[in-house]
């Protein structure tokens, strides 16, 4: 396959975390967690986001996002969030068949809940008949590639606690945002209020390695066995742990990320010399989501692999990765003026 | 941790699996399965099962187990199992939660069902009130290391065809009962009227590779979307891929299986020299069942990790791995010994 | 209680139903439905919705949905819906936890579906990251008391087959509907291509009688094991049979539906003698949703018992029911007027 | 249908209950249980058992066990029964459905737990790949006939708190236990430390009616919303709460159950005069296991309906009921003889 710009896990995997893997591999370590390469980075997770943080290793987003509601919520409950969320339109109704809870949808502009928006799905408390509204969950950066500040995370982190309810954030692409803002892991989730988050590395040079992390300790509560038994316990589980400890020990996590933030700037720029090109939304992190005639669409698909976001609107989705680079912007932004030549031709 | 005989997946990863890991990490690879690496190891698992197979890569055995149970059942089905089969023992009531099927469960001497086991679950056909029979799951080697003949198995799944029900085989060490038994993997199912695998490589040698491998081509419905829906389904999925083909291409599968069974073999032979251990099963595979006094197990703990099969009998389970080496075995003896001979002191 | 308009479950039970209740209560009769009373309105509802008709008695609503909704859509499914539907708001996520789909909700001005609005969640056929829709869901009447014609609805079966879809038509009150169409049940539903329907007596004079009719055969498959397995299944089930008996061969739905509809004709009509009442919805069927200042409907509430539809846009719901007489209706105006001079005063 | 002894939810309804159901079927009460009728009756519910009593009314037995067992359990983990118990054999894998969670199932001579069979369950407390044991439940009278004496239940309650575990008793009969233990409800469950329990009213002459009761206040936890989300909630639950009104007061649970028992009696003791007839267990409450050849059960099935309880033994299992007569038992031993009289000749 060509390199492109179809999502971030189509890269493949940092050195770092190559060779955290490989120094791992030595005699016997025992399973499903219980080596000292898990206390370690188990320990890490603390220093990173205080404390009280306890992790659960699981294999995908998917898994972090579904074990964290789990944690929350029972079947009669609900979750708010954006009607573009992950958790909404990407997992197959995963939620809806492991936790067996409702999913409590609100259109937004870019992605991002406020208050405001919450709030038109806050009723019913008490009654029998309506599931009961438990969390609230944001995706971070967006699935638009837009950023909560500090305020607007904190500001849902109180509206949700004096409603009895949890804040949830999911945070596939985590480091994007901490890069963006300028900000520690800690003060965008823990000091914010948040009570637990999806944390990946996949996406940012990992082979595999995602993480539900429980920061308000209410939440944990058999948890381990909630996890084993949905399917997402790792027998070598510290090949898993070593690849989160370099993440998080060599700055890789930081580098990567801001590397993929500073491409998706380069693109956007460039994009700016192409008239015709909309910019949908921000480009605040290491996603760009461009409007352009459907033609021109499908004949760029003959040079690249890249997902429609919204085919009506003939918009697409262009993520940057740590491994992208200037050439490969400079390629694409060619190919697609050459493709725009040939439609207005 | 030192090296031991608690699990055979406390052992790391094979030279060959790294490498092969290491040469798909360039460039970019489409995600979830879609890319190359993916296709290619598709037609070796149809190489080696035949044609009619088709592979669903998963995280871990559990979701092997589960996905494969999904393929066969809904909810209102029961699948019958030995007693101790993974699926019942093992994996937190995995299949009740996501499939939210019954398991019949019958007691077996040596971990094997016989169809005259099974029959004994098979009534209330028919009847609302019961759940449905629908597959039998039978685990080869059993977990207690025995092996069913190609014979016995085939005899299985016509029991379970004659019933309108499938044959389902838990593989997760299934290298270790192609070498012992000597014949290809697909003898051993596809040939003997198996439905269903789950096929694993991770305790022999993998990083983390399972699989559910449909060879009855009525099971394959809508599985991508129930593997997605159960949060199974991997991103950068090339990763497991090569590892898979590396596995099945580079004769490692045996050679690793080998090994295994024949340090297993080493063990037990080195038991028969202490009169007082009891070894439970036949050794067919990798690993050995010994019986010795509480009072013994509890000094050896101090020495080694391993996990007791059944406290009250006192009997522990011994696994070999394909990096256990003669000298494991013959400091394992020893330290055995030595803990004898204090407790008759 | 007093006699009241909050819902059409607050009256009892017709004398006709009484009577046959009482008719069944003589000697034995196979229990679970295994009788001939339930031989004979099985005969009767294929009399009415045609010889392909098979009915699934159960205890409620929600059972009768979660039924059809099980019988169409395995947990990777969505069901389309109007976000007012009962299936949506109604039932504290009965379809999540019992069949673990998603359900996609559409904003209507109405409670109506239209193929257009249907299309707007017609997509992600084949990607697995995506619930598949599989089914639309109308109610008839709709939870507002409108109405489909027979074309809108048989528009909505075409779209739903075209797409290799299934259309549910959620009927607890259907006989108001079909009353107030001068139609058949037959017509309104068969005829029009609707596949299953939850066919409801509760609401109407029995005492309690709801059921699941599958009106396309490839839906019944297993569904005397799913209903048992969701504990819908009625032991002493003749007396359930008889009470649809009763309904549909006496004409007391005919009847029992014609008055209440014809009472919120009059209370509608009654209603346009107070400038300030704003009607909502067309009232079509036994149902009124009026508008009026929150202090009023406060303080109203002293004199009856009913619901807030919309609380934030004041909007209450007053349903007649068999046993609504015309001097109900006075003095709930009466009550009215009283109270808004109170408020204007 | 002939009279008979095939369940004794074959037999209608009594007629105080029925009284009981006309006399309610006045003016409006509130839908859902918000009504006069229900709180008076949930009043007769604290006293029979307690103060501390809460009941939730559902439409069947297994809609009650399933609710406990929800009250109790979330799907990781596990509740010890005998084999024989229905929520094991006979609701369709309902538990693992509904409450996703595992049954640990033990053969039992007589249908009885017994804390030293319960403890063969014991164990992998804190292993997370194990179902953790949550609950014990029980059946009074058992599924067999048998009864559990006060002592026996105390005890199992005693087990069960000491693992921090619960007890759930399933009294479908439980009337029949308290006529023939000669002791109140209370004293049989409340004051032996039962935690919750299936109290059910339909086998011994309601229409329908049956309910969870929580008598630990520790199990009431959300109990409303999981009740309408496993669709178990009645809307004109008026016409369920007058029937227990009525069985509770009226003394028609200890007339009908006292009857039946008494009926029972009867026939074990013709029965006496039938050698070939094995007895099967002591007839305690009101049902008779009897043991005769195939041929002859066979015959009788032309003058009789009745289940087989276990095929392979020739055990039928049969129910006498609150209406079953003298004459009826007359007529089947008269039957049965001739049957062996015609076998033997």
């Amino acid at each position: 396959m060509k390199r492109g710009f179809g999502s971030d896990n189509h890269s493949g995997i940092s050195p770092e975390i190559m060779e955290a893997i490989a120094s791992a591999n030595v005699e016997h370590a025992l399973a499903y967690g219980d080596d000292e390469y898990c206390r370690r980075t188990e320990q890490l997770f603390q220093d990173t986001f205080g404390p009280q943080a306890r992790v659960y290793f699981v294999f995908n987003g998917t898994g972090a996002n579904v074990l964290n509601i789990d944690a929350m919520c029972r079947s009669h409950h609900a979750v708010v969030c954006a009607e573009t969320a992950h958790i909404n339109v990407d997992e197959c109704g995963a939620p809806q068949r492991i936790v067996g809870c409702r999913l409590l949808t609100v259109p937004t502009p870019d992605g991002k809940l406020t208050p405001q928006l919450v709030k038109t799905q806050l009723h019913g408390f008490g009654f029998e008949h309506h599931s009961q509204p438990r969390a609230i969950s944001i995706t971070q950066p967006t699935e638009l590639g837009t950023l909560y500040s500090l305020d607007e995370i904190r500001a849902l982190a109180n509206l949700a606690h004096s409603h009895n309810m949890y804040l949830h954030l999911d945070g596939a692409r985590l480091a994007n945002a901490a890069v963006a803002l300028g900000c520690t892991f800690r003060q965008m989730t823990t000091d914010c209020g948040v009570d637990c988050l999806s944390f990946g590395g996949t996406k940012n040079g990992l082979l595999m390695g995602e993480s539900a992390v429980i920061l308000n300790p209410q939440l944990d509560v058999d948890l381990k066995y909630r996890r084993k038994q949905m399917a997402q316990l790792c027998s070598k589980m510290r090949f898993m742990a070593v690849q989160f400890d370099a993440y998080l020990t060599t700055g890789v996590w930081q580098r990567n990320a801001a590397h993929s933030n500073h491409m998706a700037q380069l693109l956007h720029n460039a994009l700016l010399s192409i008239p015709q090109a909309k910019i949908m939304y921000p480009v605040q992190a290491n996603s760009v989501f461009v409007k352009l005639p459907n033609k021109v669409w499908n004949a760029l698909l003959n040079d690249y692999f890249f997902y429609f976001w919204d085919e009506e609107q003939d918009v697409v989705r262009w993520m940057c990765s740590f491994d992208t680079t200037e050439d490969d912007i400079i390629n694409l932004i060619q190919a697609l003026k050459q493709r725009l030549q040939e439609y207005q031709a």
